[in-house]
């Protein structure tokens, strides 16, 4: 929102400093869209050639840009990104639509390149429509300004309720080269999977195939952007854009054409660090988060019920409310593994805060010290770990406390 | 719990004049099973021949006093109903059981009943061991004190954070006979279908075979407490018990044998009345609730998915956050339809606020009047109405708005 919020206990200490991505520039502008006095357009433009996958929320009523990126994702090729905030042009209709269309046209003309080429992304109030026209006076300028250092710029002007810009990046080898990873992302409230209004870009010089990009980019968000939740309310918006540019190349990178390519295997760490770092940045960020939560569930039946578990736990508004009065309830822990459906044996279940066992074998563990328990639950960052003790699934998803301030930022969010 | 909240403001004006039900008796004791200075101990006595029919939480760590529960049911019998607030019996392992079994054994003793006649239920802390012997000291005094007129009595000793104890009654025609049905329920938080921690005990003097009694409440449980959730946590401990002492058989009533008999019509109505009426006194008392909200659906695809729907939206932190902010935000709904996973048209989407329709056809609905649907918000009963136009699946469900006061009063449970 445009008040001025706290920014988040959680949040980093430092920016990290990101050199230029070779094909990637970015701009940004004020368009008035609705918050002033404050950038909300984003441009970013792409070298010819830049290869482009992407991931979108799951929500049956997506938002215009995200069923406009989905259509121009089967060409591959990406030239221009247009990214609002203020305004999700979502539940929109028709107007909506011609809203994305005309976007995406001004984009074209401005920057010289096909309509087609260009992604777009909107993030704010859903159902109002959104006034296109106001990116016509701006783009002139922000193709004009465009550079390869205004990554904290772009992640500034993408935010809505977030309390502080989002930015990762990581260096990995492939072949013998240096290839670069770098990616912001914004998203505060209504994050869960799969995904949020959240949206994330992510940009790398490597020359990786677009077919090759999505297998890497689908992959990779199952352990990071959906494994993460503030509130389990899914977002009509989410949009996970990965655009490689292919500049590495020149620098001797071997082009990647297989998504079995052994020589993926460093950027594929790289990249999967690169989203679990910004996925995580989000929950820091989540909606009056003081607490940053890492469940992890083993002895599952299988890795879905695991994860179907966790999420059970992380998403449960009782377990988030005891992290936030800092108390070890795993009573409720129970209750959100016993509500999941998935089996379990009360007999054998045991569950951990921190590095203390508190349950086990269908009971309260005799030796666990309330006080040792009490300090880690003051802990900034709590870890939740359950042993269900029937199998060998296992997955770990993120999520924060549940605070009074969640409640006040988003009892008057639209007003 | 044993804080003095203030009453909720959703709370009935007036609690209803029960009489009595002909072969059944309370009364009520301080066990000191966890809180100093009030009851917490209901003893409810049946005369021979009381048929008993029960459904339970679908946790897959249902507490003890569930387990025992579920196992007696099958005899189809009850000659009493032991129910502690202050501690849930759930996940305590095989002390737990045994805690079960003794309290069942001392009922026993003292009031002169087989064991297995015996019904329990618990409410309160889980995971700390049941002390069963503090039944013993008054349990004596408790099968002398019976009484049919102890309804109020009876209902307060069962609460836990409840703010107000819950009470409903209805009267029926089986045959010629007026019958009567009456019935208590307790629960607060972790309120969800399929129930909560949300205990109902519900009596009623028709002569009705277990088996019959069983199909009635299995069936209006579906669209009363299987309808109603205050944070999508579900209890270990849910617990409804249908007790029928058949005392008007004695006055003419006929004996139903047979679920398909046409002349429970009557009766099953008053059964729904009473099941809907305590289920939504529960919601109206969900912890931090100051705002009462029904959920309708229509024009989905089958009814399950309608329900599924509906439970998306009454679940959904940001709908019940906008709800306490009083913010007709429709976006939210919006969201919340897109994330149920089931089939929607965001083009023939219609949404209500009251009778006011604010979105229509994937649009703001351009006739709606901010300031007269703020009106409609400010009220303490907010009826959400989604049409979705593509089926004719409706499903109906009851939710409270999510307060800073539910984040205070679980944030501070158990210390």
């Amino acid at each position: 929102m445009a008040k001025a919020a706290p920014v988040s206990p959680l949040a980093p200490k430092t920016y990290p400093d990101i050199p230029p991505i070779e094909g990637v520039r970015f701009a940004v502008a004020q368009a008035g869209i609705r918050y002033a006095g404050r950038t909300d357009a984003m441009l970013a433009l792409f070298d010819e050639g830049t290869q482009v996958a992407g991931v979108f929320t799951r929500s049956k009523c997506p938002s215009a840009p995200v069923d406009w990126c989905r259509a121009r994702l089967e060409g591959g090729k990406a030239r221009a990104l247009l990214v609002n905030s203020g305004n999700a042009n979502a539940f929109t209709g028709k107007a909506g639509k011609e809203a994305a269309k005309l976007s995406a046209k001004l984009v074209a003309a401005a920057a010289g390149v096909p309509e087609k080429q260009v992604f777009l992304a909107s993030t704010g109030v859903i159902g109002e429509p959104l006034d296109a026209t106001k990116f016509e006076p701006v783009l002139g300028k922000l193709v004009a300004d465009t550079r390869g250092d205004a990554w904290r710029e772009a992640a500034s002007a993408i935010m809505t309720t977030d309390t502080y810009p989002k930015l990762a990046t990581r260096v990995a080898k492939l072949g013998d080269v240096e290839v670069r990873i770098a990616g912001i992302a914004k998203g505060a409230g209504m994050i869960a999977p799969d995904m949020a209004t959240m949206l994330s870009f992510v940009f790398t010089d490597a020359p990786i195939d677009a077919e090759v990009l999505q297998s890497l980019l689908s992959k990779s968000v199952q352990n990071s952007f959906n494994a993460i939740t503030v509130d389990s309310d899914t977002s009509t918006s989410d949009t996970l854009l990965l655009f490689a540019t292919g500049a590495a190349a020149e620098r001797g990178a071997p082009v990647i054409e297989k998504a079995s390519d052994r020589r993926l295997e460093g950027f594929r760490r790289a990249l999967d660090e690169v989203l679990l770092d910004l996925a995580h940045q989000v929950v820091k960020d989540g909606e009056g988060a003081r607490k940053f939560v890492e469940v992890t569930v083993m002895g599952a039946e299988t890795p879905k019920a695991a994860k179907r578990i966790a999420l059970s736990i992380a998403n449960s508004p009782l377990v988030k409310t005891a992290v936030a009065g800092e108390d070890a309830n795993w009573g409720r822990v129970v209750m959100a593994v016993g509500k999941s459906g998935e089996a379990a044996d009360r007999d054998k279940l045991a569950i951990w805060f921190g590095d203390i066992r508190v349950a086990h074998k269908g009971l309260r563990d005799p030796d666990y010290d309330e006080a040792e328990v009490s300090q880690i639950m003051k802990r900034d960052e709590i870890a939740i770990h359950v042993d269900l003790g029937i199998g060998s699934g296992a997955a770990r998803v993120w999520t924060c406390d549940l605070t009074k301030e969640y409640v006040a930022i988003n009892g008057d969010y639209r007003s």
